[in-house]
């Protein structure tokens, strides 16, 4: 998800967009930057990204100024290597809900499932949330995950998770 | 992935497709039904299939004979609901080294990742390999992954999830 905030600064964060009938909402975290730039300014984009270094990445800091683009008559920015996007207004209550405004598809494939990129997703998710866990758990199960990139993720996968592991200081 | 025994049986089951540089690998169980058909055929067809009850019904046992097809010139049959399928023909060795004939996309879209699809499928996984672990921990790893299938599953993915916990005797 792209948003900005109040004095112009682009932000990226990895977010779930969960649609219930024909409802779209995202939870997001108290205190994240995306709250309070959704907060201030009501606009999102969410972004299809298949690369999961952007996941790393954004997670726990700051993508790359160059990978946001400006769209005309888009408020927020979105990324560059998105494969689709689509712009909402947003509606900020317990969770935050999306109005669509406009969406654009860039490329498609068959949905083939990778278990080196969800391993990748869902290490990075189990990061971010590392507090939550008691002892090493979390980071057990960050290695889990690594197992299983190893064993069956694309090179790019592999890439993604030593990142991760840097920048958890795991090892 | 789909392939034909020797007289004409036709069988589906989950695998994973790996990508080694430029040439295509499959790891097969020994004893696996698709690994006999394929030492009998030396074909397979790869299929992309988005529905997770697939995975769930042909880990375990067999699909409905509805849910074959067959395609002119093919000998294995294809799956009707693939939104694309690759024909190989196979070097049967430690692993199954794949070379391909045809193949054909029908559908496709943005590859948005889905935690509720991964969910299922990996929980698969372990349902299939229950036996390499030890005490409940198998079993223990499915429910976890279902707390993710009940947050962010598609209805599709709840059903299928059910499917697999009936399958598995588990609650």
């Amino acid at each position: 998800v792209t948003t900005i905030s109040k004095d112009g600064k682009h932000n990226a964060a990895p977010m779930g967009v969960v649609r219930r009938d024909d409802s779209l909402l995202i939870r997001m975290f108290p205190g994240s930057k995306t709250l309070q730039n959704v907060r201030d300014t009501r606009v999102l984009v969410a972004n299809v990204m298949p690369d999961p270094m952007a996941y790393v990445i954004s997670a726990f800091g700051d993508l790359d100024e160059s990978m946001f683009v400006l769209e005309r008559g888009l408020i927020p920015p979105k990324l560059k290597d998105a494969w689709a996007w689509a712009y909402f207004t947003c509606a900020v209550g317990p969770s935050i809900k999306l109005t669509p405004v406009r969406a654009h598809v860039a490329r498609t494939k068959p949905p083939a499932y990778s278990r080196g990129f969800a391993a990748v997703i869902e290490a990075v998710i189990v990061g971010t949330r590392l507090r939550f866990y008691k002892d090493d758990e979390g980071t057990r199960k960050i290695l889990e995950y690594g197992t299983i990139v190893d064993k069956c993720g694309a090179p790019r996968d592999i890439e993604a998770f030593k990142k991760l592991k840097e920048i958890l200081k795991i090892d």
